[in-house]
């Protein structure tokens, strides 16, 4: 059993390292983003939606060449498990989702998924290898289209320097930047 | 010359890996971070803002532990290339920014960060020769204080199944999910 091209201890090193810890999402979401990369076209040029910004868009950065820095990775939060990977071209692609239809073999798996039990009192072990057991087993998939305004690349256009902070800003924002304008997480 | 535990040689093997190609913003970012992180309390515990979704992010997820599906990254997206790391507790950090007044020696990257050239009359090599030698010393910092609505965790609360779709969503969100409630990115 394999996680693309890793073994399942050698993703959960990976998911360690990267992620911090071997979070159940993390692993789930191995098994899914294999499942939807067995599934797309071979050689295809592909872009990436995640539904959640929980785990999931880890395992999608892992496994893929697509992330949230290089743009090939969007993050459209519905608040769903799911991914799609498609055509960067046409739209085209695959959907992989949680399905709750298929746990019913694997109760702490779906205690987990909908949150039925406290977390202290999830049994993480049966977790684990329930998650293990069921692989790719508890994803769907279904062929989706992805909107073209979801397609479009960002694109900063102009560069302008702010007045105000002096930093480099795109020129398209206004005649300073977006965090003098009042938009500054900072206090 | 490291980039935290990395050569410069073994960090632009990891960017290959993870981001795809040697981007000139992930370079100059591995050394923001670096010089970030060579600043703050030594074991404090941290959270990341970045303040634009192009490059930076992976530079940050790839050098801290602060990732997008761990939820210790927030991209705070403002077009400034500049990234904060702060403690999570009280909210006070270092921001790191790419600082104009210090690029005067650096001519390529300067063109570069302004988009002075079209991308095809970039010198490549000299900019990537200038960004090895500048250093950290392209970045400068600035004490901030995070606002507290910055600070909070992302909480999905209890799960509910959506009636249309069959799958898991926050409940808050209403009485079916938010994709089937219009704001799917498919067709």
């Amino acid at each position: 059993m394999k996680i693309c091209n890793y073994t399942f201890e050698k993703f959960m090193d990976i998911v360690k390292f990267f992620h911090g810890y071997e979070a159940p999402g993390m692993i789930v979401g191995g098994f899914m983003v294999d499942y939807v990369l067995k599934n797309i076209p071979e050689g295809e040029l592909f872009d990436a939606i995640c539904e959640t910004s929980s785990c999931l868009p880890d395992a999608i950065q892992l496994l893929t060449p697509c992330t949230i820095g290089n743009g090939w990775l969007r993050i459209v939060n519905l608040g769903r498990y799911a991914l799609t990977l498609y055509d960067k071209d046409n739209g085209n692609g695959i959907r992989g989702f949680l399905d709750l239809s298929r746990m019913d073999d694997y109760s702490e798996i779906k205690s987990w998924y909908l949150k039925l039990k406290k977390k202290k009192e999830q049994d993480s072990n049966l977790l684990l290898e329930q998650i293990r057991e069921a692989g790719s087993t508890l994803c769907s998939l279904e062929p989706v289209i992805v909107q073209s305004q979801y397609m479009e690349k960002r694109k900063k256009g102009m560069i302008a320097i702010c007045p105000m902070c002096k930093e480099a800003y795109p020129f398209k924002d206004g005649d300073k930047c977006r965090a003098c304008m009042g938009e500054s997480p900072y206090l």
